[in-house]
């Protein structure tokens, strides 16, 4: 494997055109931190089958279209070429494109809102890691959740675009109890599946599979938190009485998720005192889930993963109690994202 | 002209009056930028005249009263003397006055408010600058709106006060699309000089060329930006599809128009990427302007420039990517709002 | 007593357990920015007598529950033991288990997130103050805020948790004007006190003299201006015509009380211009607190100490323009709280 990532990365020294290639599947991986165009691969295989078994491949071509538009912008603005090469300029911008796809009708005026956004998540995340650079935290993905809410909020003033699959805007009302029944080992598993495949924004057992096989190309550490992660996040919402249908479909697990993969792979030195901490922290990304789930109602629009980003900050600010890992340089935003 | 200036700037160092005249005149002219005592009494012009055509003359008496609440509050705070006679201290106390005294019904305690809030925004003002210096950012409009957005909120909660013109409370709910009528040019010129003119909260036409006037003679440039910014909200609203009566009324261009004026032709030394990178930003604020139009809905409180604000500081976080102006000194948020 | 305190101070330094014990103290006093184990003592007795008076002894079980873990996290997360013994880890983690048990109904799950939720505000409160650090600010109660609005919210999503005493959503509408009644000296000195223990969350006189009593062994300056703030928050609310209920049961004066103490007699040196400055910032958050319970409406949470916080910061940030006082040392934040 190590021999055909050298033979792609020579290759993209030498051709514009590998290396493009090389960017974009790179900010495909980042969006699990994973700087490795293998990996990129992988979660474009599983952004593909997701969007394809669920009817609407719109959505993995607005996702690519978007990544395109963004690291296209990125270098026009003459970003950073280290980080735009690790593709951090271009893994909000999939993002934008998957969930734009996802929760608008397709008409002409969402494929500009496609573009649109690609670009502006670009200028975000300038933005964003200019701003949180001196508190040593990496943007997250802050840059996709500002745009996203903010397109998909105008829709509601547009006539010209239809939030066709974004949420009912209510007043925030108690959940009803419902029969507890307890959850069986193959939800349990479904769950869990689903809450990692859900950072793509789509269900589906073979994308978690295929994401988890990237993951685990460039880091098994990064497969085996991501995996823990969704677990305990399925225990947690169960037992706390979420409901069972967001519990399956994995729609309270992405977020902690990536909050797991975050504190215990990826920012932090392992150990176990990190790993409890991991814990800690995807534990509370749950909660944090339900209550912007809560908190959005009135808006109308879905949290995205902003529960990932609030607690992720949280927990990493406090960066004197435990040790960096090697590769998160407190020095460079960009390179604390690179693997 | 340049004559004229000279004389008034030898009155004002020699009198005490004159000065705070001037310091008052400029802090009018800085709502948009200008640092320049005649752009302040054409603005004040526009004011007294959108404000007497509305039949509220109230309005601008209310403005004139905060700004120079304001610029006592901050001489009583030993603020800065630069950034005081720049007018720095008093361009969101105007704001906040016209606000007020344009959402709430006059009595007695509406009159407490304005100089409650004036000297509130004066406070938010050096807050806001020292805690975003760090960032290489301005102050923008955004004491104004914070410290209006908690007293009109707060009018909820109070019987001795009346937000008569406030929005009302509701679900955010789809707007319904409406048969596409096409968008005539005098309808165009009409929604581009309104949303000129609603900067300072009124829709008129006369106000809207004495507003471009007051530019004009300070910063040729900065009358075109916001004259072509103008015109570009106007045209992607509704290309958007957004409610025809928002568009002319200028409602939704008066963000844009500001967000134009400041990348376009203030902290940015003008060059066409600099040009189609305001481009973007105005269209942006467009969608923004629509998003928290939404967004406020639950809380029943207009957005007033918040649209503004948020992009502008957006797309301004991104430094490295563009020249800044001569005039924009990165060493002082004050100056960086001098012409 | 300082006598008291020596022997005391000495006994902590000798054994491990009773140093324990001043710690917890130290964080409850240092709700009211005291950092003093006697103060710590009265504030409990204060938070038992309420918690007993109104029939809700698990109030306070959890609050102190809620204050050793707190303690305990920060123990286990090596946090700087100078803060750790100043109270500065636990003041945050009472007032977060006060809360809960304030607003769920008492099941297991509730203490589940007791213990949750007060080791979160350690980290959170560990987070903010690394954030805040530059901008030379304290974290107040900030840490306490974010972490229980999370946790409220977020069992409008979990059938295993009833929020039996919060408020109920709804879309914001004008409060409706009620009979004009003057405000009776014993309505308003039962509104001062209540608002003095409401910062405990508990409407009770008794509580309030223990408060003040607590205050007044550690700093005179400090019960005299919670006193003074107390009674301009009752009288302000009841000039702009809040609902008498709230005006009365302290509801709209617990916030401005921490703002009267903070701005007057902790962080700024005495003098008359500071006074008239927490007056301002005073009433300020009378304004803000109504704002606040106006724009939680539609989600269905309490704002807590949130406009203490917020109107705190605003003011506490233009630190040019008055002088620190001498225990309020720029280079700590942590410090900055200890008297």
């Amino acid at each position: 494997m190590n021999y055909i990532l050298e033979r792609w990365e020579s290759l993209s020294a030498s051709s514009g055109i590998v290396r493009f290639f090389d960017i974009n599947l790179r900010s495909i991986g980042q969006v699990m931190f994973q700087n490795n165009p293998l990996t990129g691969l992988l979660f474009l295989a599983a952004i593909a089958w997701g969007s394809y078994a669920a009817g609407v491949p719109r959505v993995a071509i607005a996702g690519i279209l978007a990544v395109v538009v963004a690291n296209m912008t990125a270098r026009w603005l003459n970003a950073d070429s280290a980080a735009l090469h690790s593709g951090l300029y271009g893994y909000n911008g999939i993002l934008v494109g998957l969930a734009l796809a996802t929760f608008l009708s397709p008409n002409a005026l969402m494929w500009v809102y496609v573009v649109l956004g690609a670009a502006v998540s670009v200028i975000a995340m300038l933005g964003t890691a200019n701003a949180i650079k001196p508190l040593g935290l990496s943007s997250l993905t802050f840059p996709f959740v500002l745009t996203t809410w903010l397109l998909l909020l105008a829709t509601y003033g547009f006539s010209g675009l239809k939030g066709a699959a974004l949420p009912t805007g209510d007043v925030v009302i108690a959940f009803q109890p419902y029969e507890a029944s307890p959850l069986k080992l193959i939800e349990l598993l479904q769950g869990a599946l689903n809450s990692i495949s859900q950072v793509f924004l789509k269900a589906s057992g073979v994308s978690a599979l295929l994401l988890l096989a990237g993951l685990a190309v460039n880091s098994l550490a990064a497969a085996a938190f991501a995996l823990a992660g969704a677990i305990l996040a399925v225990l947690a919402a169960h037992l706390f009485g979420a409901e069972s249908e967001l519990v399956t479909g994995g729609l309270l697990g992405f977020s902690p998720v990536l909050t797991a993969i975050a504190i215990g792979a990826v920012f932090y030195r392992p150990s176990w005192r990190v790993a409890i901490y991991a814990m800690l922290g995807t534990l509370f990304t749950v909660i944090t889930q339900a209550a912007l789930n809560v908190a959005l109602t009135p808006f109308a629009i879905p949290a995205l993963t902003a529960p990932f980003v609030l607690v992720t900050w949280i927990f990493l600010l406090p960066r004197q109690c435990f040790e960096p890992s090697a590769s998160a340089a407190p020095d460079d935003a960009a390179s604390a994202r690179t693997t």
